[in-house]
């Protein structure tokens, strides 16, 4: 019998090839350990709503009225949805060509683009053009489409940080190039060394590798890291000598824990920097619905903005984006509402914020905000619920380092906490009889007895000999100290299971 | 200056190569002159609801309740909502863990994957597996991720029908593989014959091409026919004798006008042959939310089925839909509800049935289901528009049969009109001159004298020296006799500009 073209020998090794593990092995475990009855702590991925999380009423009322505008000419629709709801509905459905159902334009509806932009002017202070902004199904799609374009074959490499997020390695393996790796420095808390940046790039052209681009994740996934402005500065100073694409992964931009280090975007200091610096660096930077307080991961919504990106070149994009008619209309009115909320004086605007402030992972932003402080000042003492956030994540970070074999760096931001477990030789030693990398035989063993569902180190990259596990920071915070003391316990049983004298992974 | 990845010169070359004229040159053109205030009638896409097609409400009000999910508290909602939809919406949640809001597992929440799975056992007569459904957002995104794990480099062939919708040919080019064309016959009603196969693969192979995969259209995309079971039959015989993969591409499987050349599956098909045949052919059937009497295109849903596909091809293909995490959940949804709609009995099953055969564009369907038949009758009789789109396929075939150089095979099935336009070799000279393909040249005029927005026939790909263009037929039946006016006296006006006695384009 001859192969055939889907059978597994047969098929296209890059698909073979790639490697998510945020849906892996453990995934897959947790997956049938569920269906088994067992409860399951899902904290392998950010998916906030899974994990209990509201979403915000004024946006579903807007979307739910776009999806249903029979209900606009219904007597009895002010009973049951607010009057500013109504006018957003009719906002939107005016910038489309037939409601929901219609494709939109592949690059998303002009009018959506614009609040975009509007609302990137706002945040960075600088000029935005709709034209250079594409709303995508998600963020990981539009990354997706670039890269497409980047990688021309095997030689072309894309600097990713190590430890990142797996969508990068999984796209380039995809696409048939080469990741480059650069480390960032643990000891650092995760810092991103200019210098290591150059050793890589030279390392990969002694291989024969184009560098082509180089991607940043910030706030850092697993990481937890937020980027200084120098650091900033510098990477793009990098990307113009190198004549690197920058691709700035700042979908957590919303997701900040403290007060020293805030979210900077890269195009603002770009812009900052001015010319010729400014006119020379191509920057596309990615933005999502599914982080920040709104959590809308399902409605999969997401834009990117290019920036100094020749007119020939979004051409093809928008080309290439055409094949697949449009990303779905009703994300892209979660992101227009995303960019353009409720104002002080709208009729929705004390429930939105209120909501916004329970379920908000954004303290740092509402700390920032005077309109917002005072509203919401009766509304934190009378409930208490101030930094619960921050709170997780500080309950999470002591939790891991209370464990003698453990160290975690204190999450600033993004949604997840990235410990670095020292496993002792004899445990390394069990993982390699039983086929497994030694941190996934971690996870597993940690998945079994706890039902605590995380993503083992390696599926991030770290460096030889060194793992981790990443898990969110999501779990309600009144179940923390029983998630942790859960975690504490099975580690130090694990621990005496497989201590010994011979030497731990080193820190 | 250096060159930079994303400078045109420096892309990707499978980017720059691949074509997608549903959304090219004409449509661009068509943007430009809306944007100038020039009226457009916009038939290059078939988009219903921005053609006026309204959506149905039931499926609206349950996708609406399921985004504003509070609603389902409140105790006014019986006002507005119907119960049947209320209950849908509530059972739709509970098949999700956590909303719409959150990310549900890669392949699509289980419990649709089910109600898919059983409308295919209802359609086609054999059991359907649930963990062999995929949704996706939209067909197109599902025949992209199968063609991604078939092409490994440009010696992969997948066989291709000419024409064919441009997905295809800019999906192939993209992956870098090689389009195996295989010509329809537009004497014999664009049909299928095996011989050209034949031909078609053996060229092929002379070439050094594998060829991997068959790609079917049925009911035909721009072509308008439908398979018969006969030619179904002998189509997964040579699949099966050449080891071929076959992609059904059935999204227009409600989309019939005529009871002739009824839609058959090619599942049901293979599973009537029988074994070894039915156990060998690996087939993946496509279908959308986008198509029949939904027209939901901006929702972007879709699914495919895999037949006898092995397990660990399977699970790859789970694998590399993970990287983008999850299709979008309300157009799941959306799915659930078009494979299992209102029942007799329900409350809103008169409504549903209505508003189905209003916009419906499956009179075949209505015609065959004895249930619709007696509950239409009042209303068919009271507003007399049976058949309105069966007489729009016919006005429009008519209309292009009535100009002397235009050739029309009448539409069977599918949204689309394919007429051949025969140009005169002075038209062809000033085509040349104006740097244009000719039946580019030809839409352009039309374009601009009409506002009529087509496809030229060189997207989908005709013989050489022979022109098309292609028209949905959804514009609204009263406007109908204008639009084909419109175009018959530029068509007279183009004839007597450019006619002469030099001969014409073949047919």
């Amino acid at each position: 019998m001859s192969l055939k073209a889907l059978d597994y020998e047969s098929l296209n090794e890059n698909v073979k090839n790639c490697q998510y593990a945020v849906r892996g092995e453990l995934y897959l475990r947790a997956s049938e350990l569920q269906k088994e009855g067992k409860k399951i702590i899902f904290t392998n991925v950010g998916n906030p709503h899974a994990l209990g999380q509201k979403p915000l009423t004024f946006p579903r009322q807007v979307v739910a009225l776009c999806q249903a505008p029979f209900l606009l000419d219904n007597p009895n629709v002010g009973m049951i949805f607010p009057a500013d709801a109504i006018a957003r509905a009719k906002h939107y459905l005016s910038l489309t060509s037939g409601g929901l159902g219609a494709y939109s334009d592949s690059r998303g509806l002009p009018g959506v683009r614009k609040e975009v932009a509007e609302f990137i002017e706002r945040r960075d202070g600088y000029p935005s053009d709709p034209e250079l902004i594409f709303l995508t199904d998600g963020a990981s799609k539009g990354v997706m489409q670039i890269l497409n374009c980047i990688i021309r074959d095997q030689k072309d490499g894309i600097l990713v940080p190590v430890p990142q997020y797996p969508l990068y390695s999984a796209t380039i393996s995809l696409l048939g190039g080469t990741l480059v790796p650069y480390y960032l420095e643990e000891t650092d808390n995760w810092g991103l060394d200019v210098n290591n940046l150059r050793q890589s790039v030279a390392q990969a052209r002694s291989q024969g590798i184009t560098v082509r681009a180089m991607v940043i994740i910030n706030p850092g996934n697993p990481t937890g890291q937020c980027l200084s402005e120098a650091n900033l500065r510098e990477i793009l100073r990098f990307c113009c000598d190198e004549s690197l694409v920058l691709l700035g992964d700042e979908v957590y931009q919303q997701n900040i824990y403290q007060d020293e280090h805030p979210f900077i975007s890269s195009k603002k200091v770009l812009m900052d920097m001015g010319a010729p610096i400014s006119k020379e660096v191509q920057l596309i930077s990615f933005h999502t619905v599914s982080k920040g307080y709104w959590g809308e991961c399902g409605q999969r919504g997401g834009y990117f903005e290019m920036t100094n990106i020749p007119p020939r070149t979004a051409e093809e994009i928008y080309k290439v984006a055409s094949i697949a008619l449009s990303p779905n209309v009703s994300a892209q009115i979660f992101m227009g509402l995303m960019v353009s909320p409720p104002k002080p004086g709208d009729i929705s605007y004390d429930q939105f914020v209120r909501e916004r402030y329970v379920s908000t992972l954004n303290i740092h932003a509402l700390m920032k905000d005077q309109d917002l402080r005072t509203s919401m000042e009766n509304f934190i003492n009378s409930k208490g619920i101030l930094e619960s956030l921050r709170r997780r994540a500080r309950i999470m970070t002591d939790g891991f380092n209370s464990c003698k074999n453990v160290v975690c760096n204190f999450t600033e931001g993004a949604m997840y906490s990235f410990p670095q477990i020292k496993l002792p030789s004899k445990a390394i030693q069990a993982a390699k009889q039983a086929g497994k990398v030694p941190d996934v035989f971690y996870c597993l063993k940690l998945l079994e007895a706890t039902g605590i569902s995380t993503v083992p180190g390696s599926g991030f990259g770290q460096k030889e000999g060194v793992f981790h596990l990443r898990t969110t920071i999501l779990p309600a915070e009144e179940e923390m100290p029983e998630i942790m003391g859960s975690f504490k316990k099975f580690n130090d049983e694990f621990m005496s299971q497989y201590g010994d004298n011979f030497g731990y992974s080193r820190m």
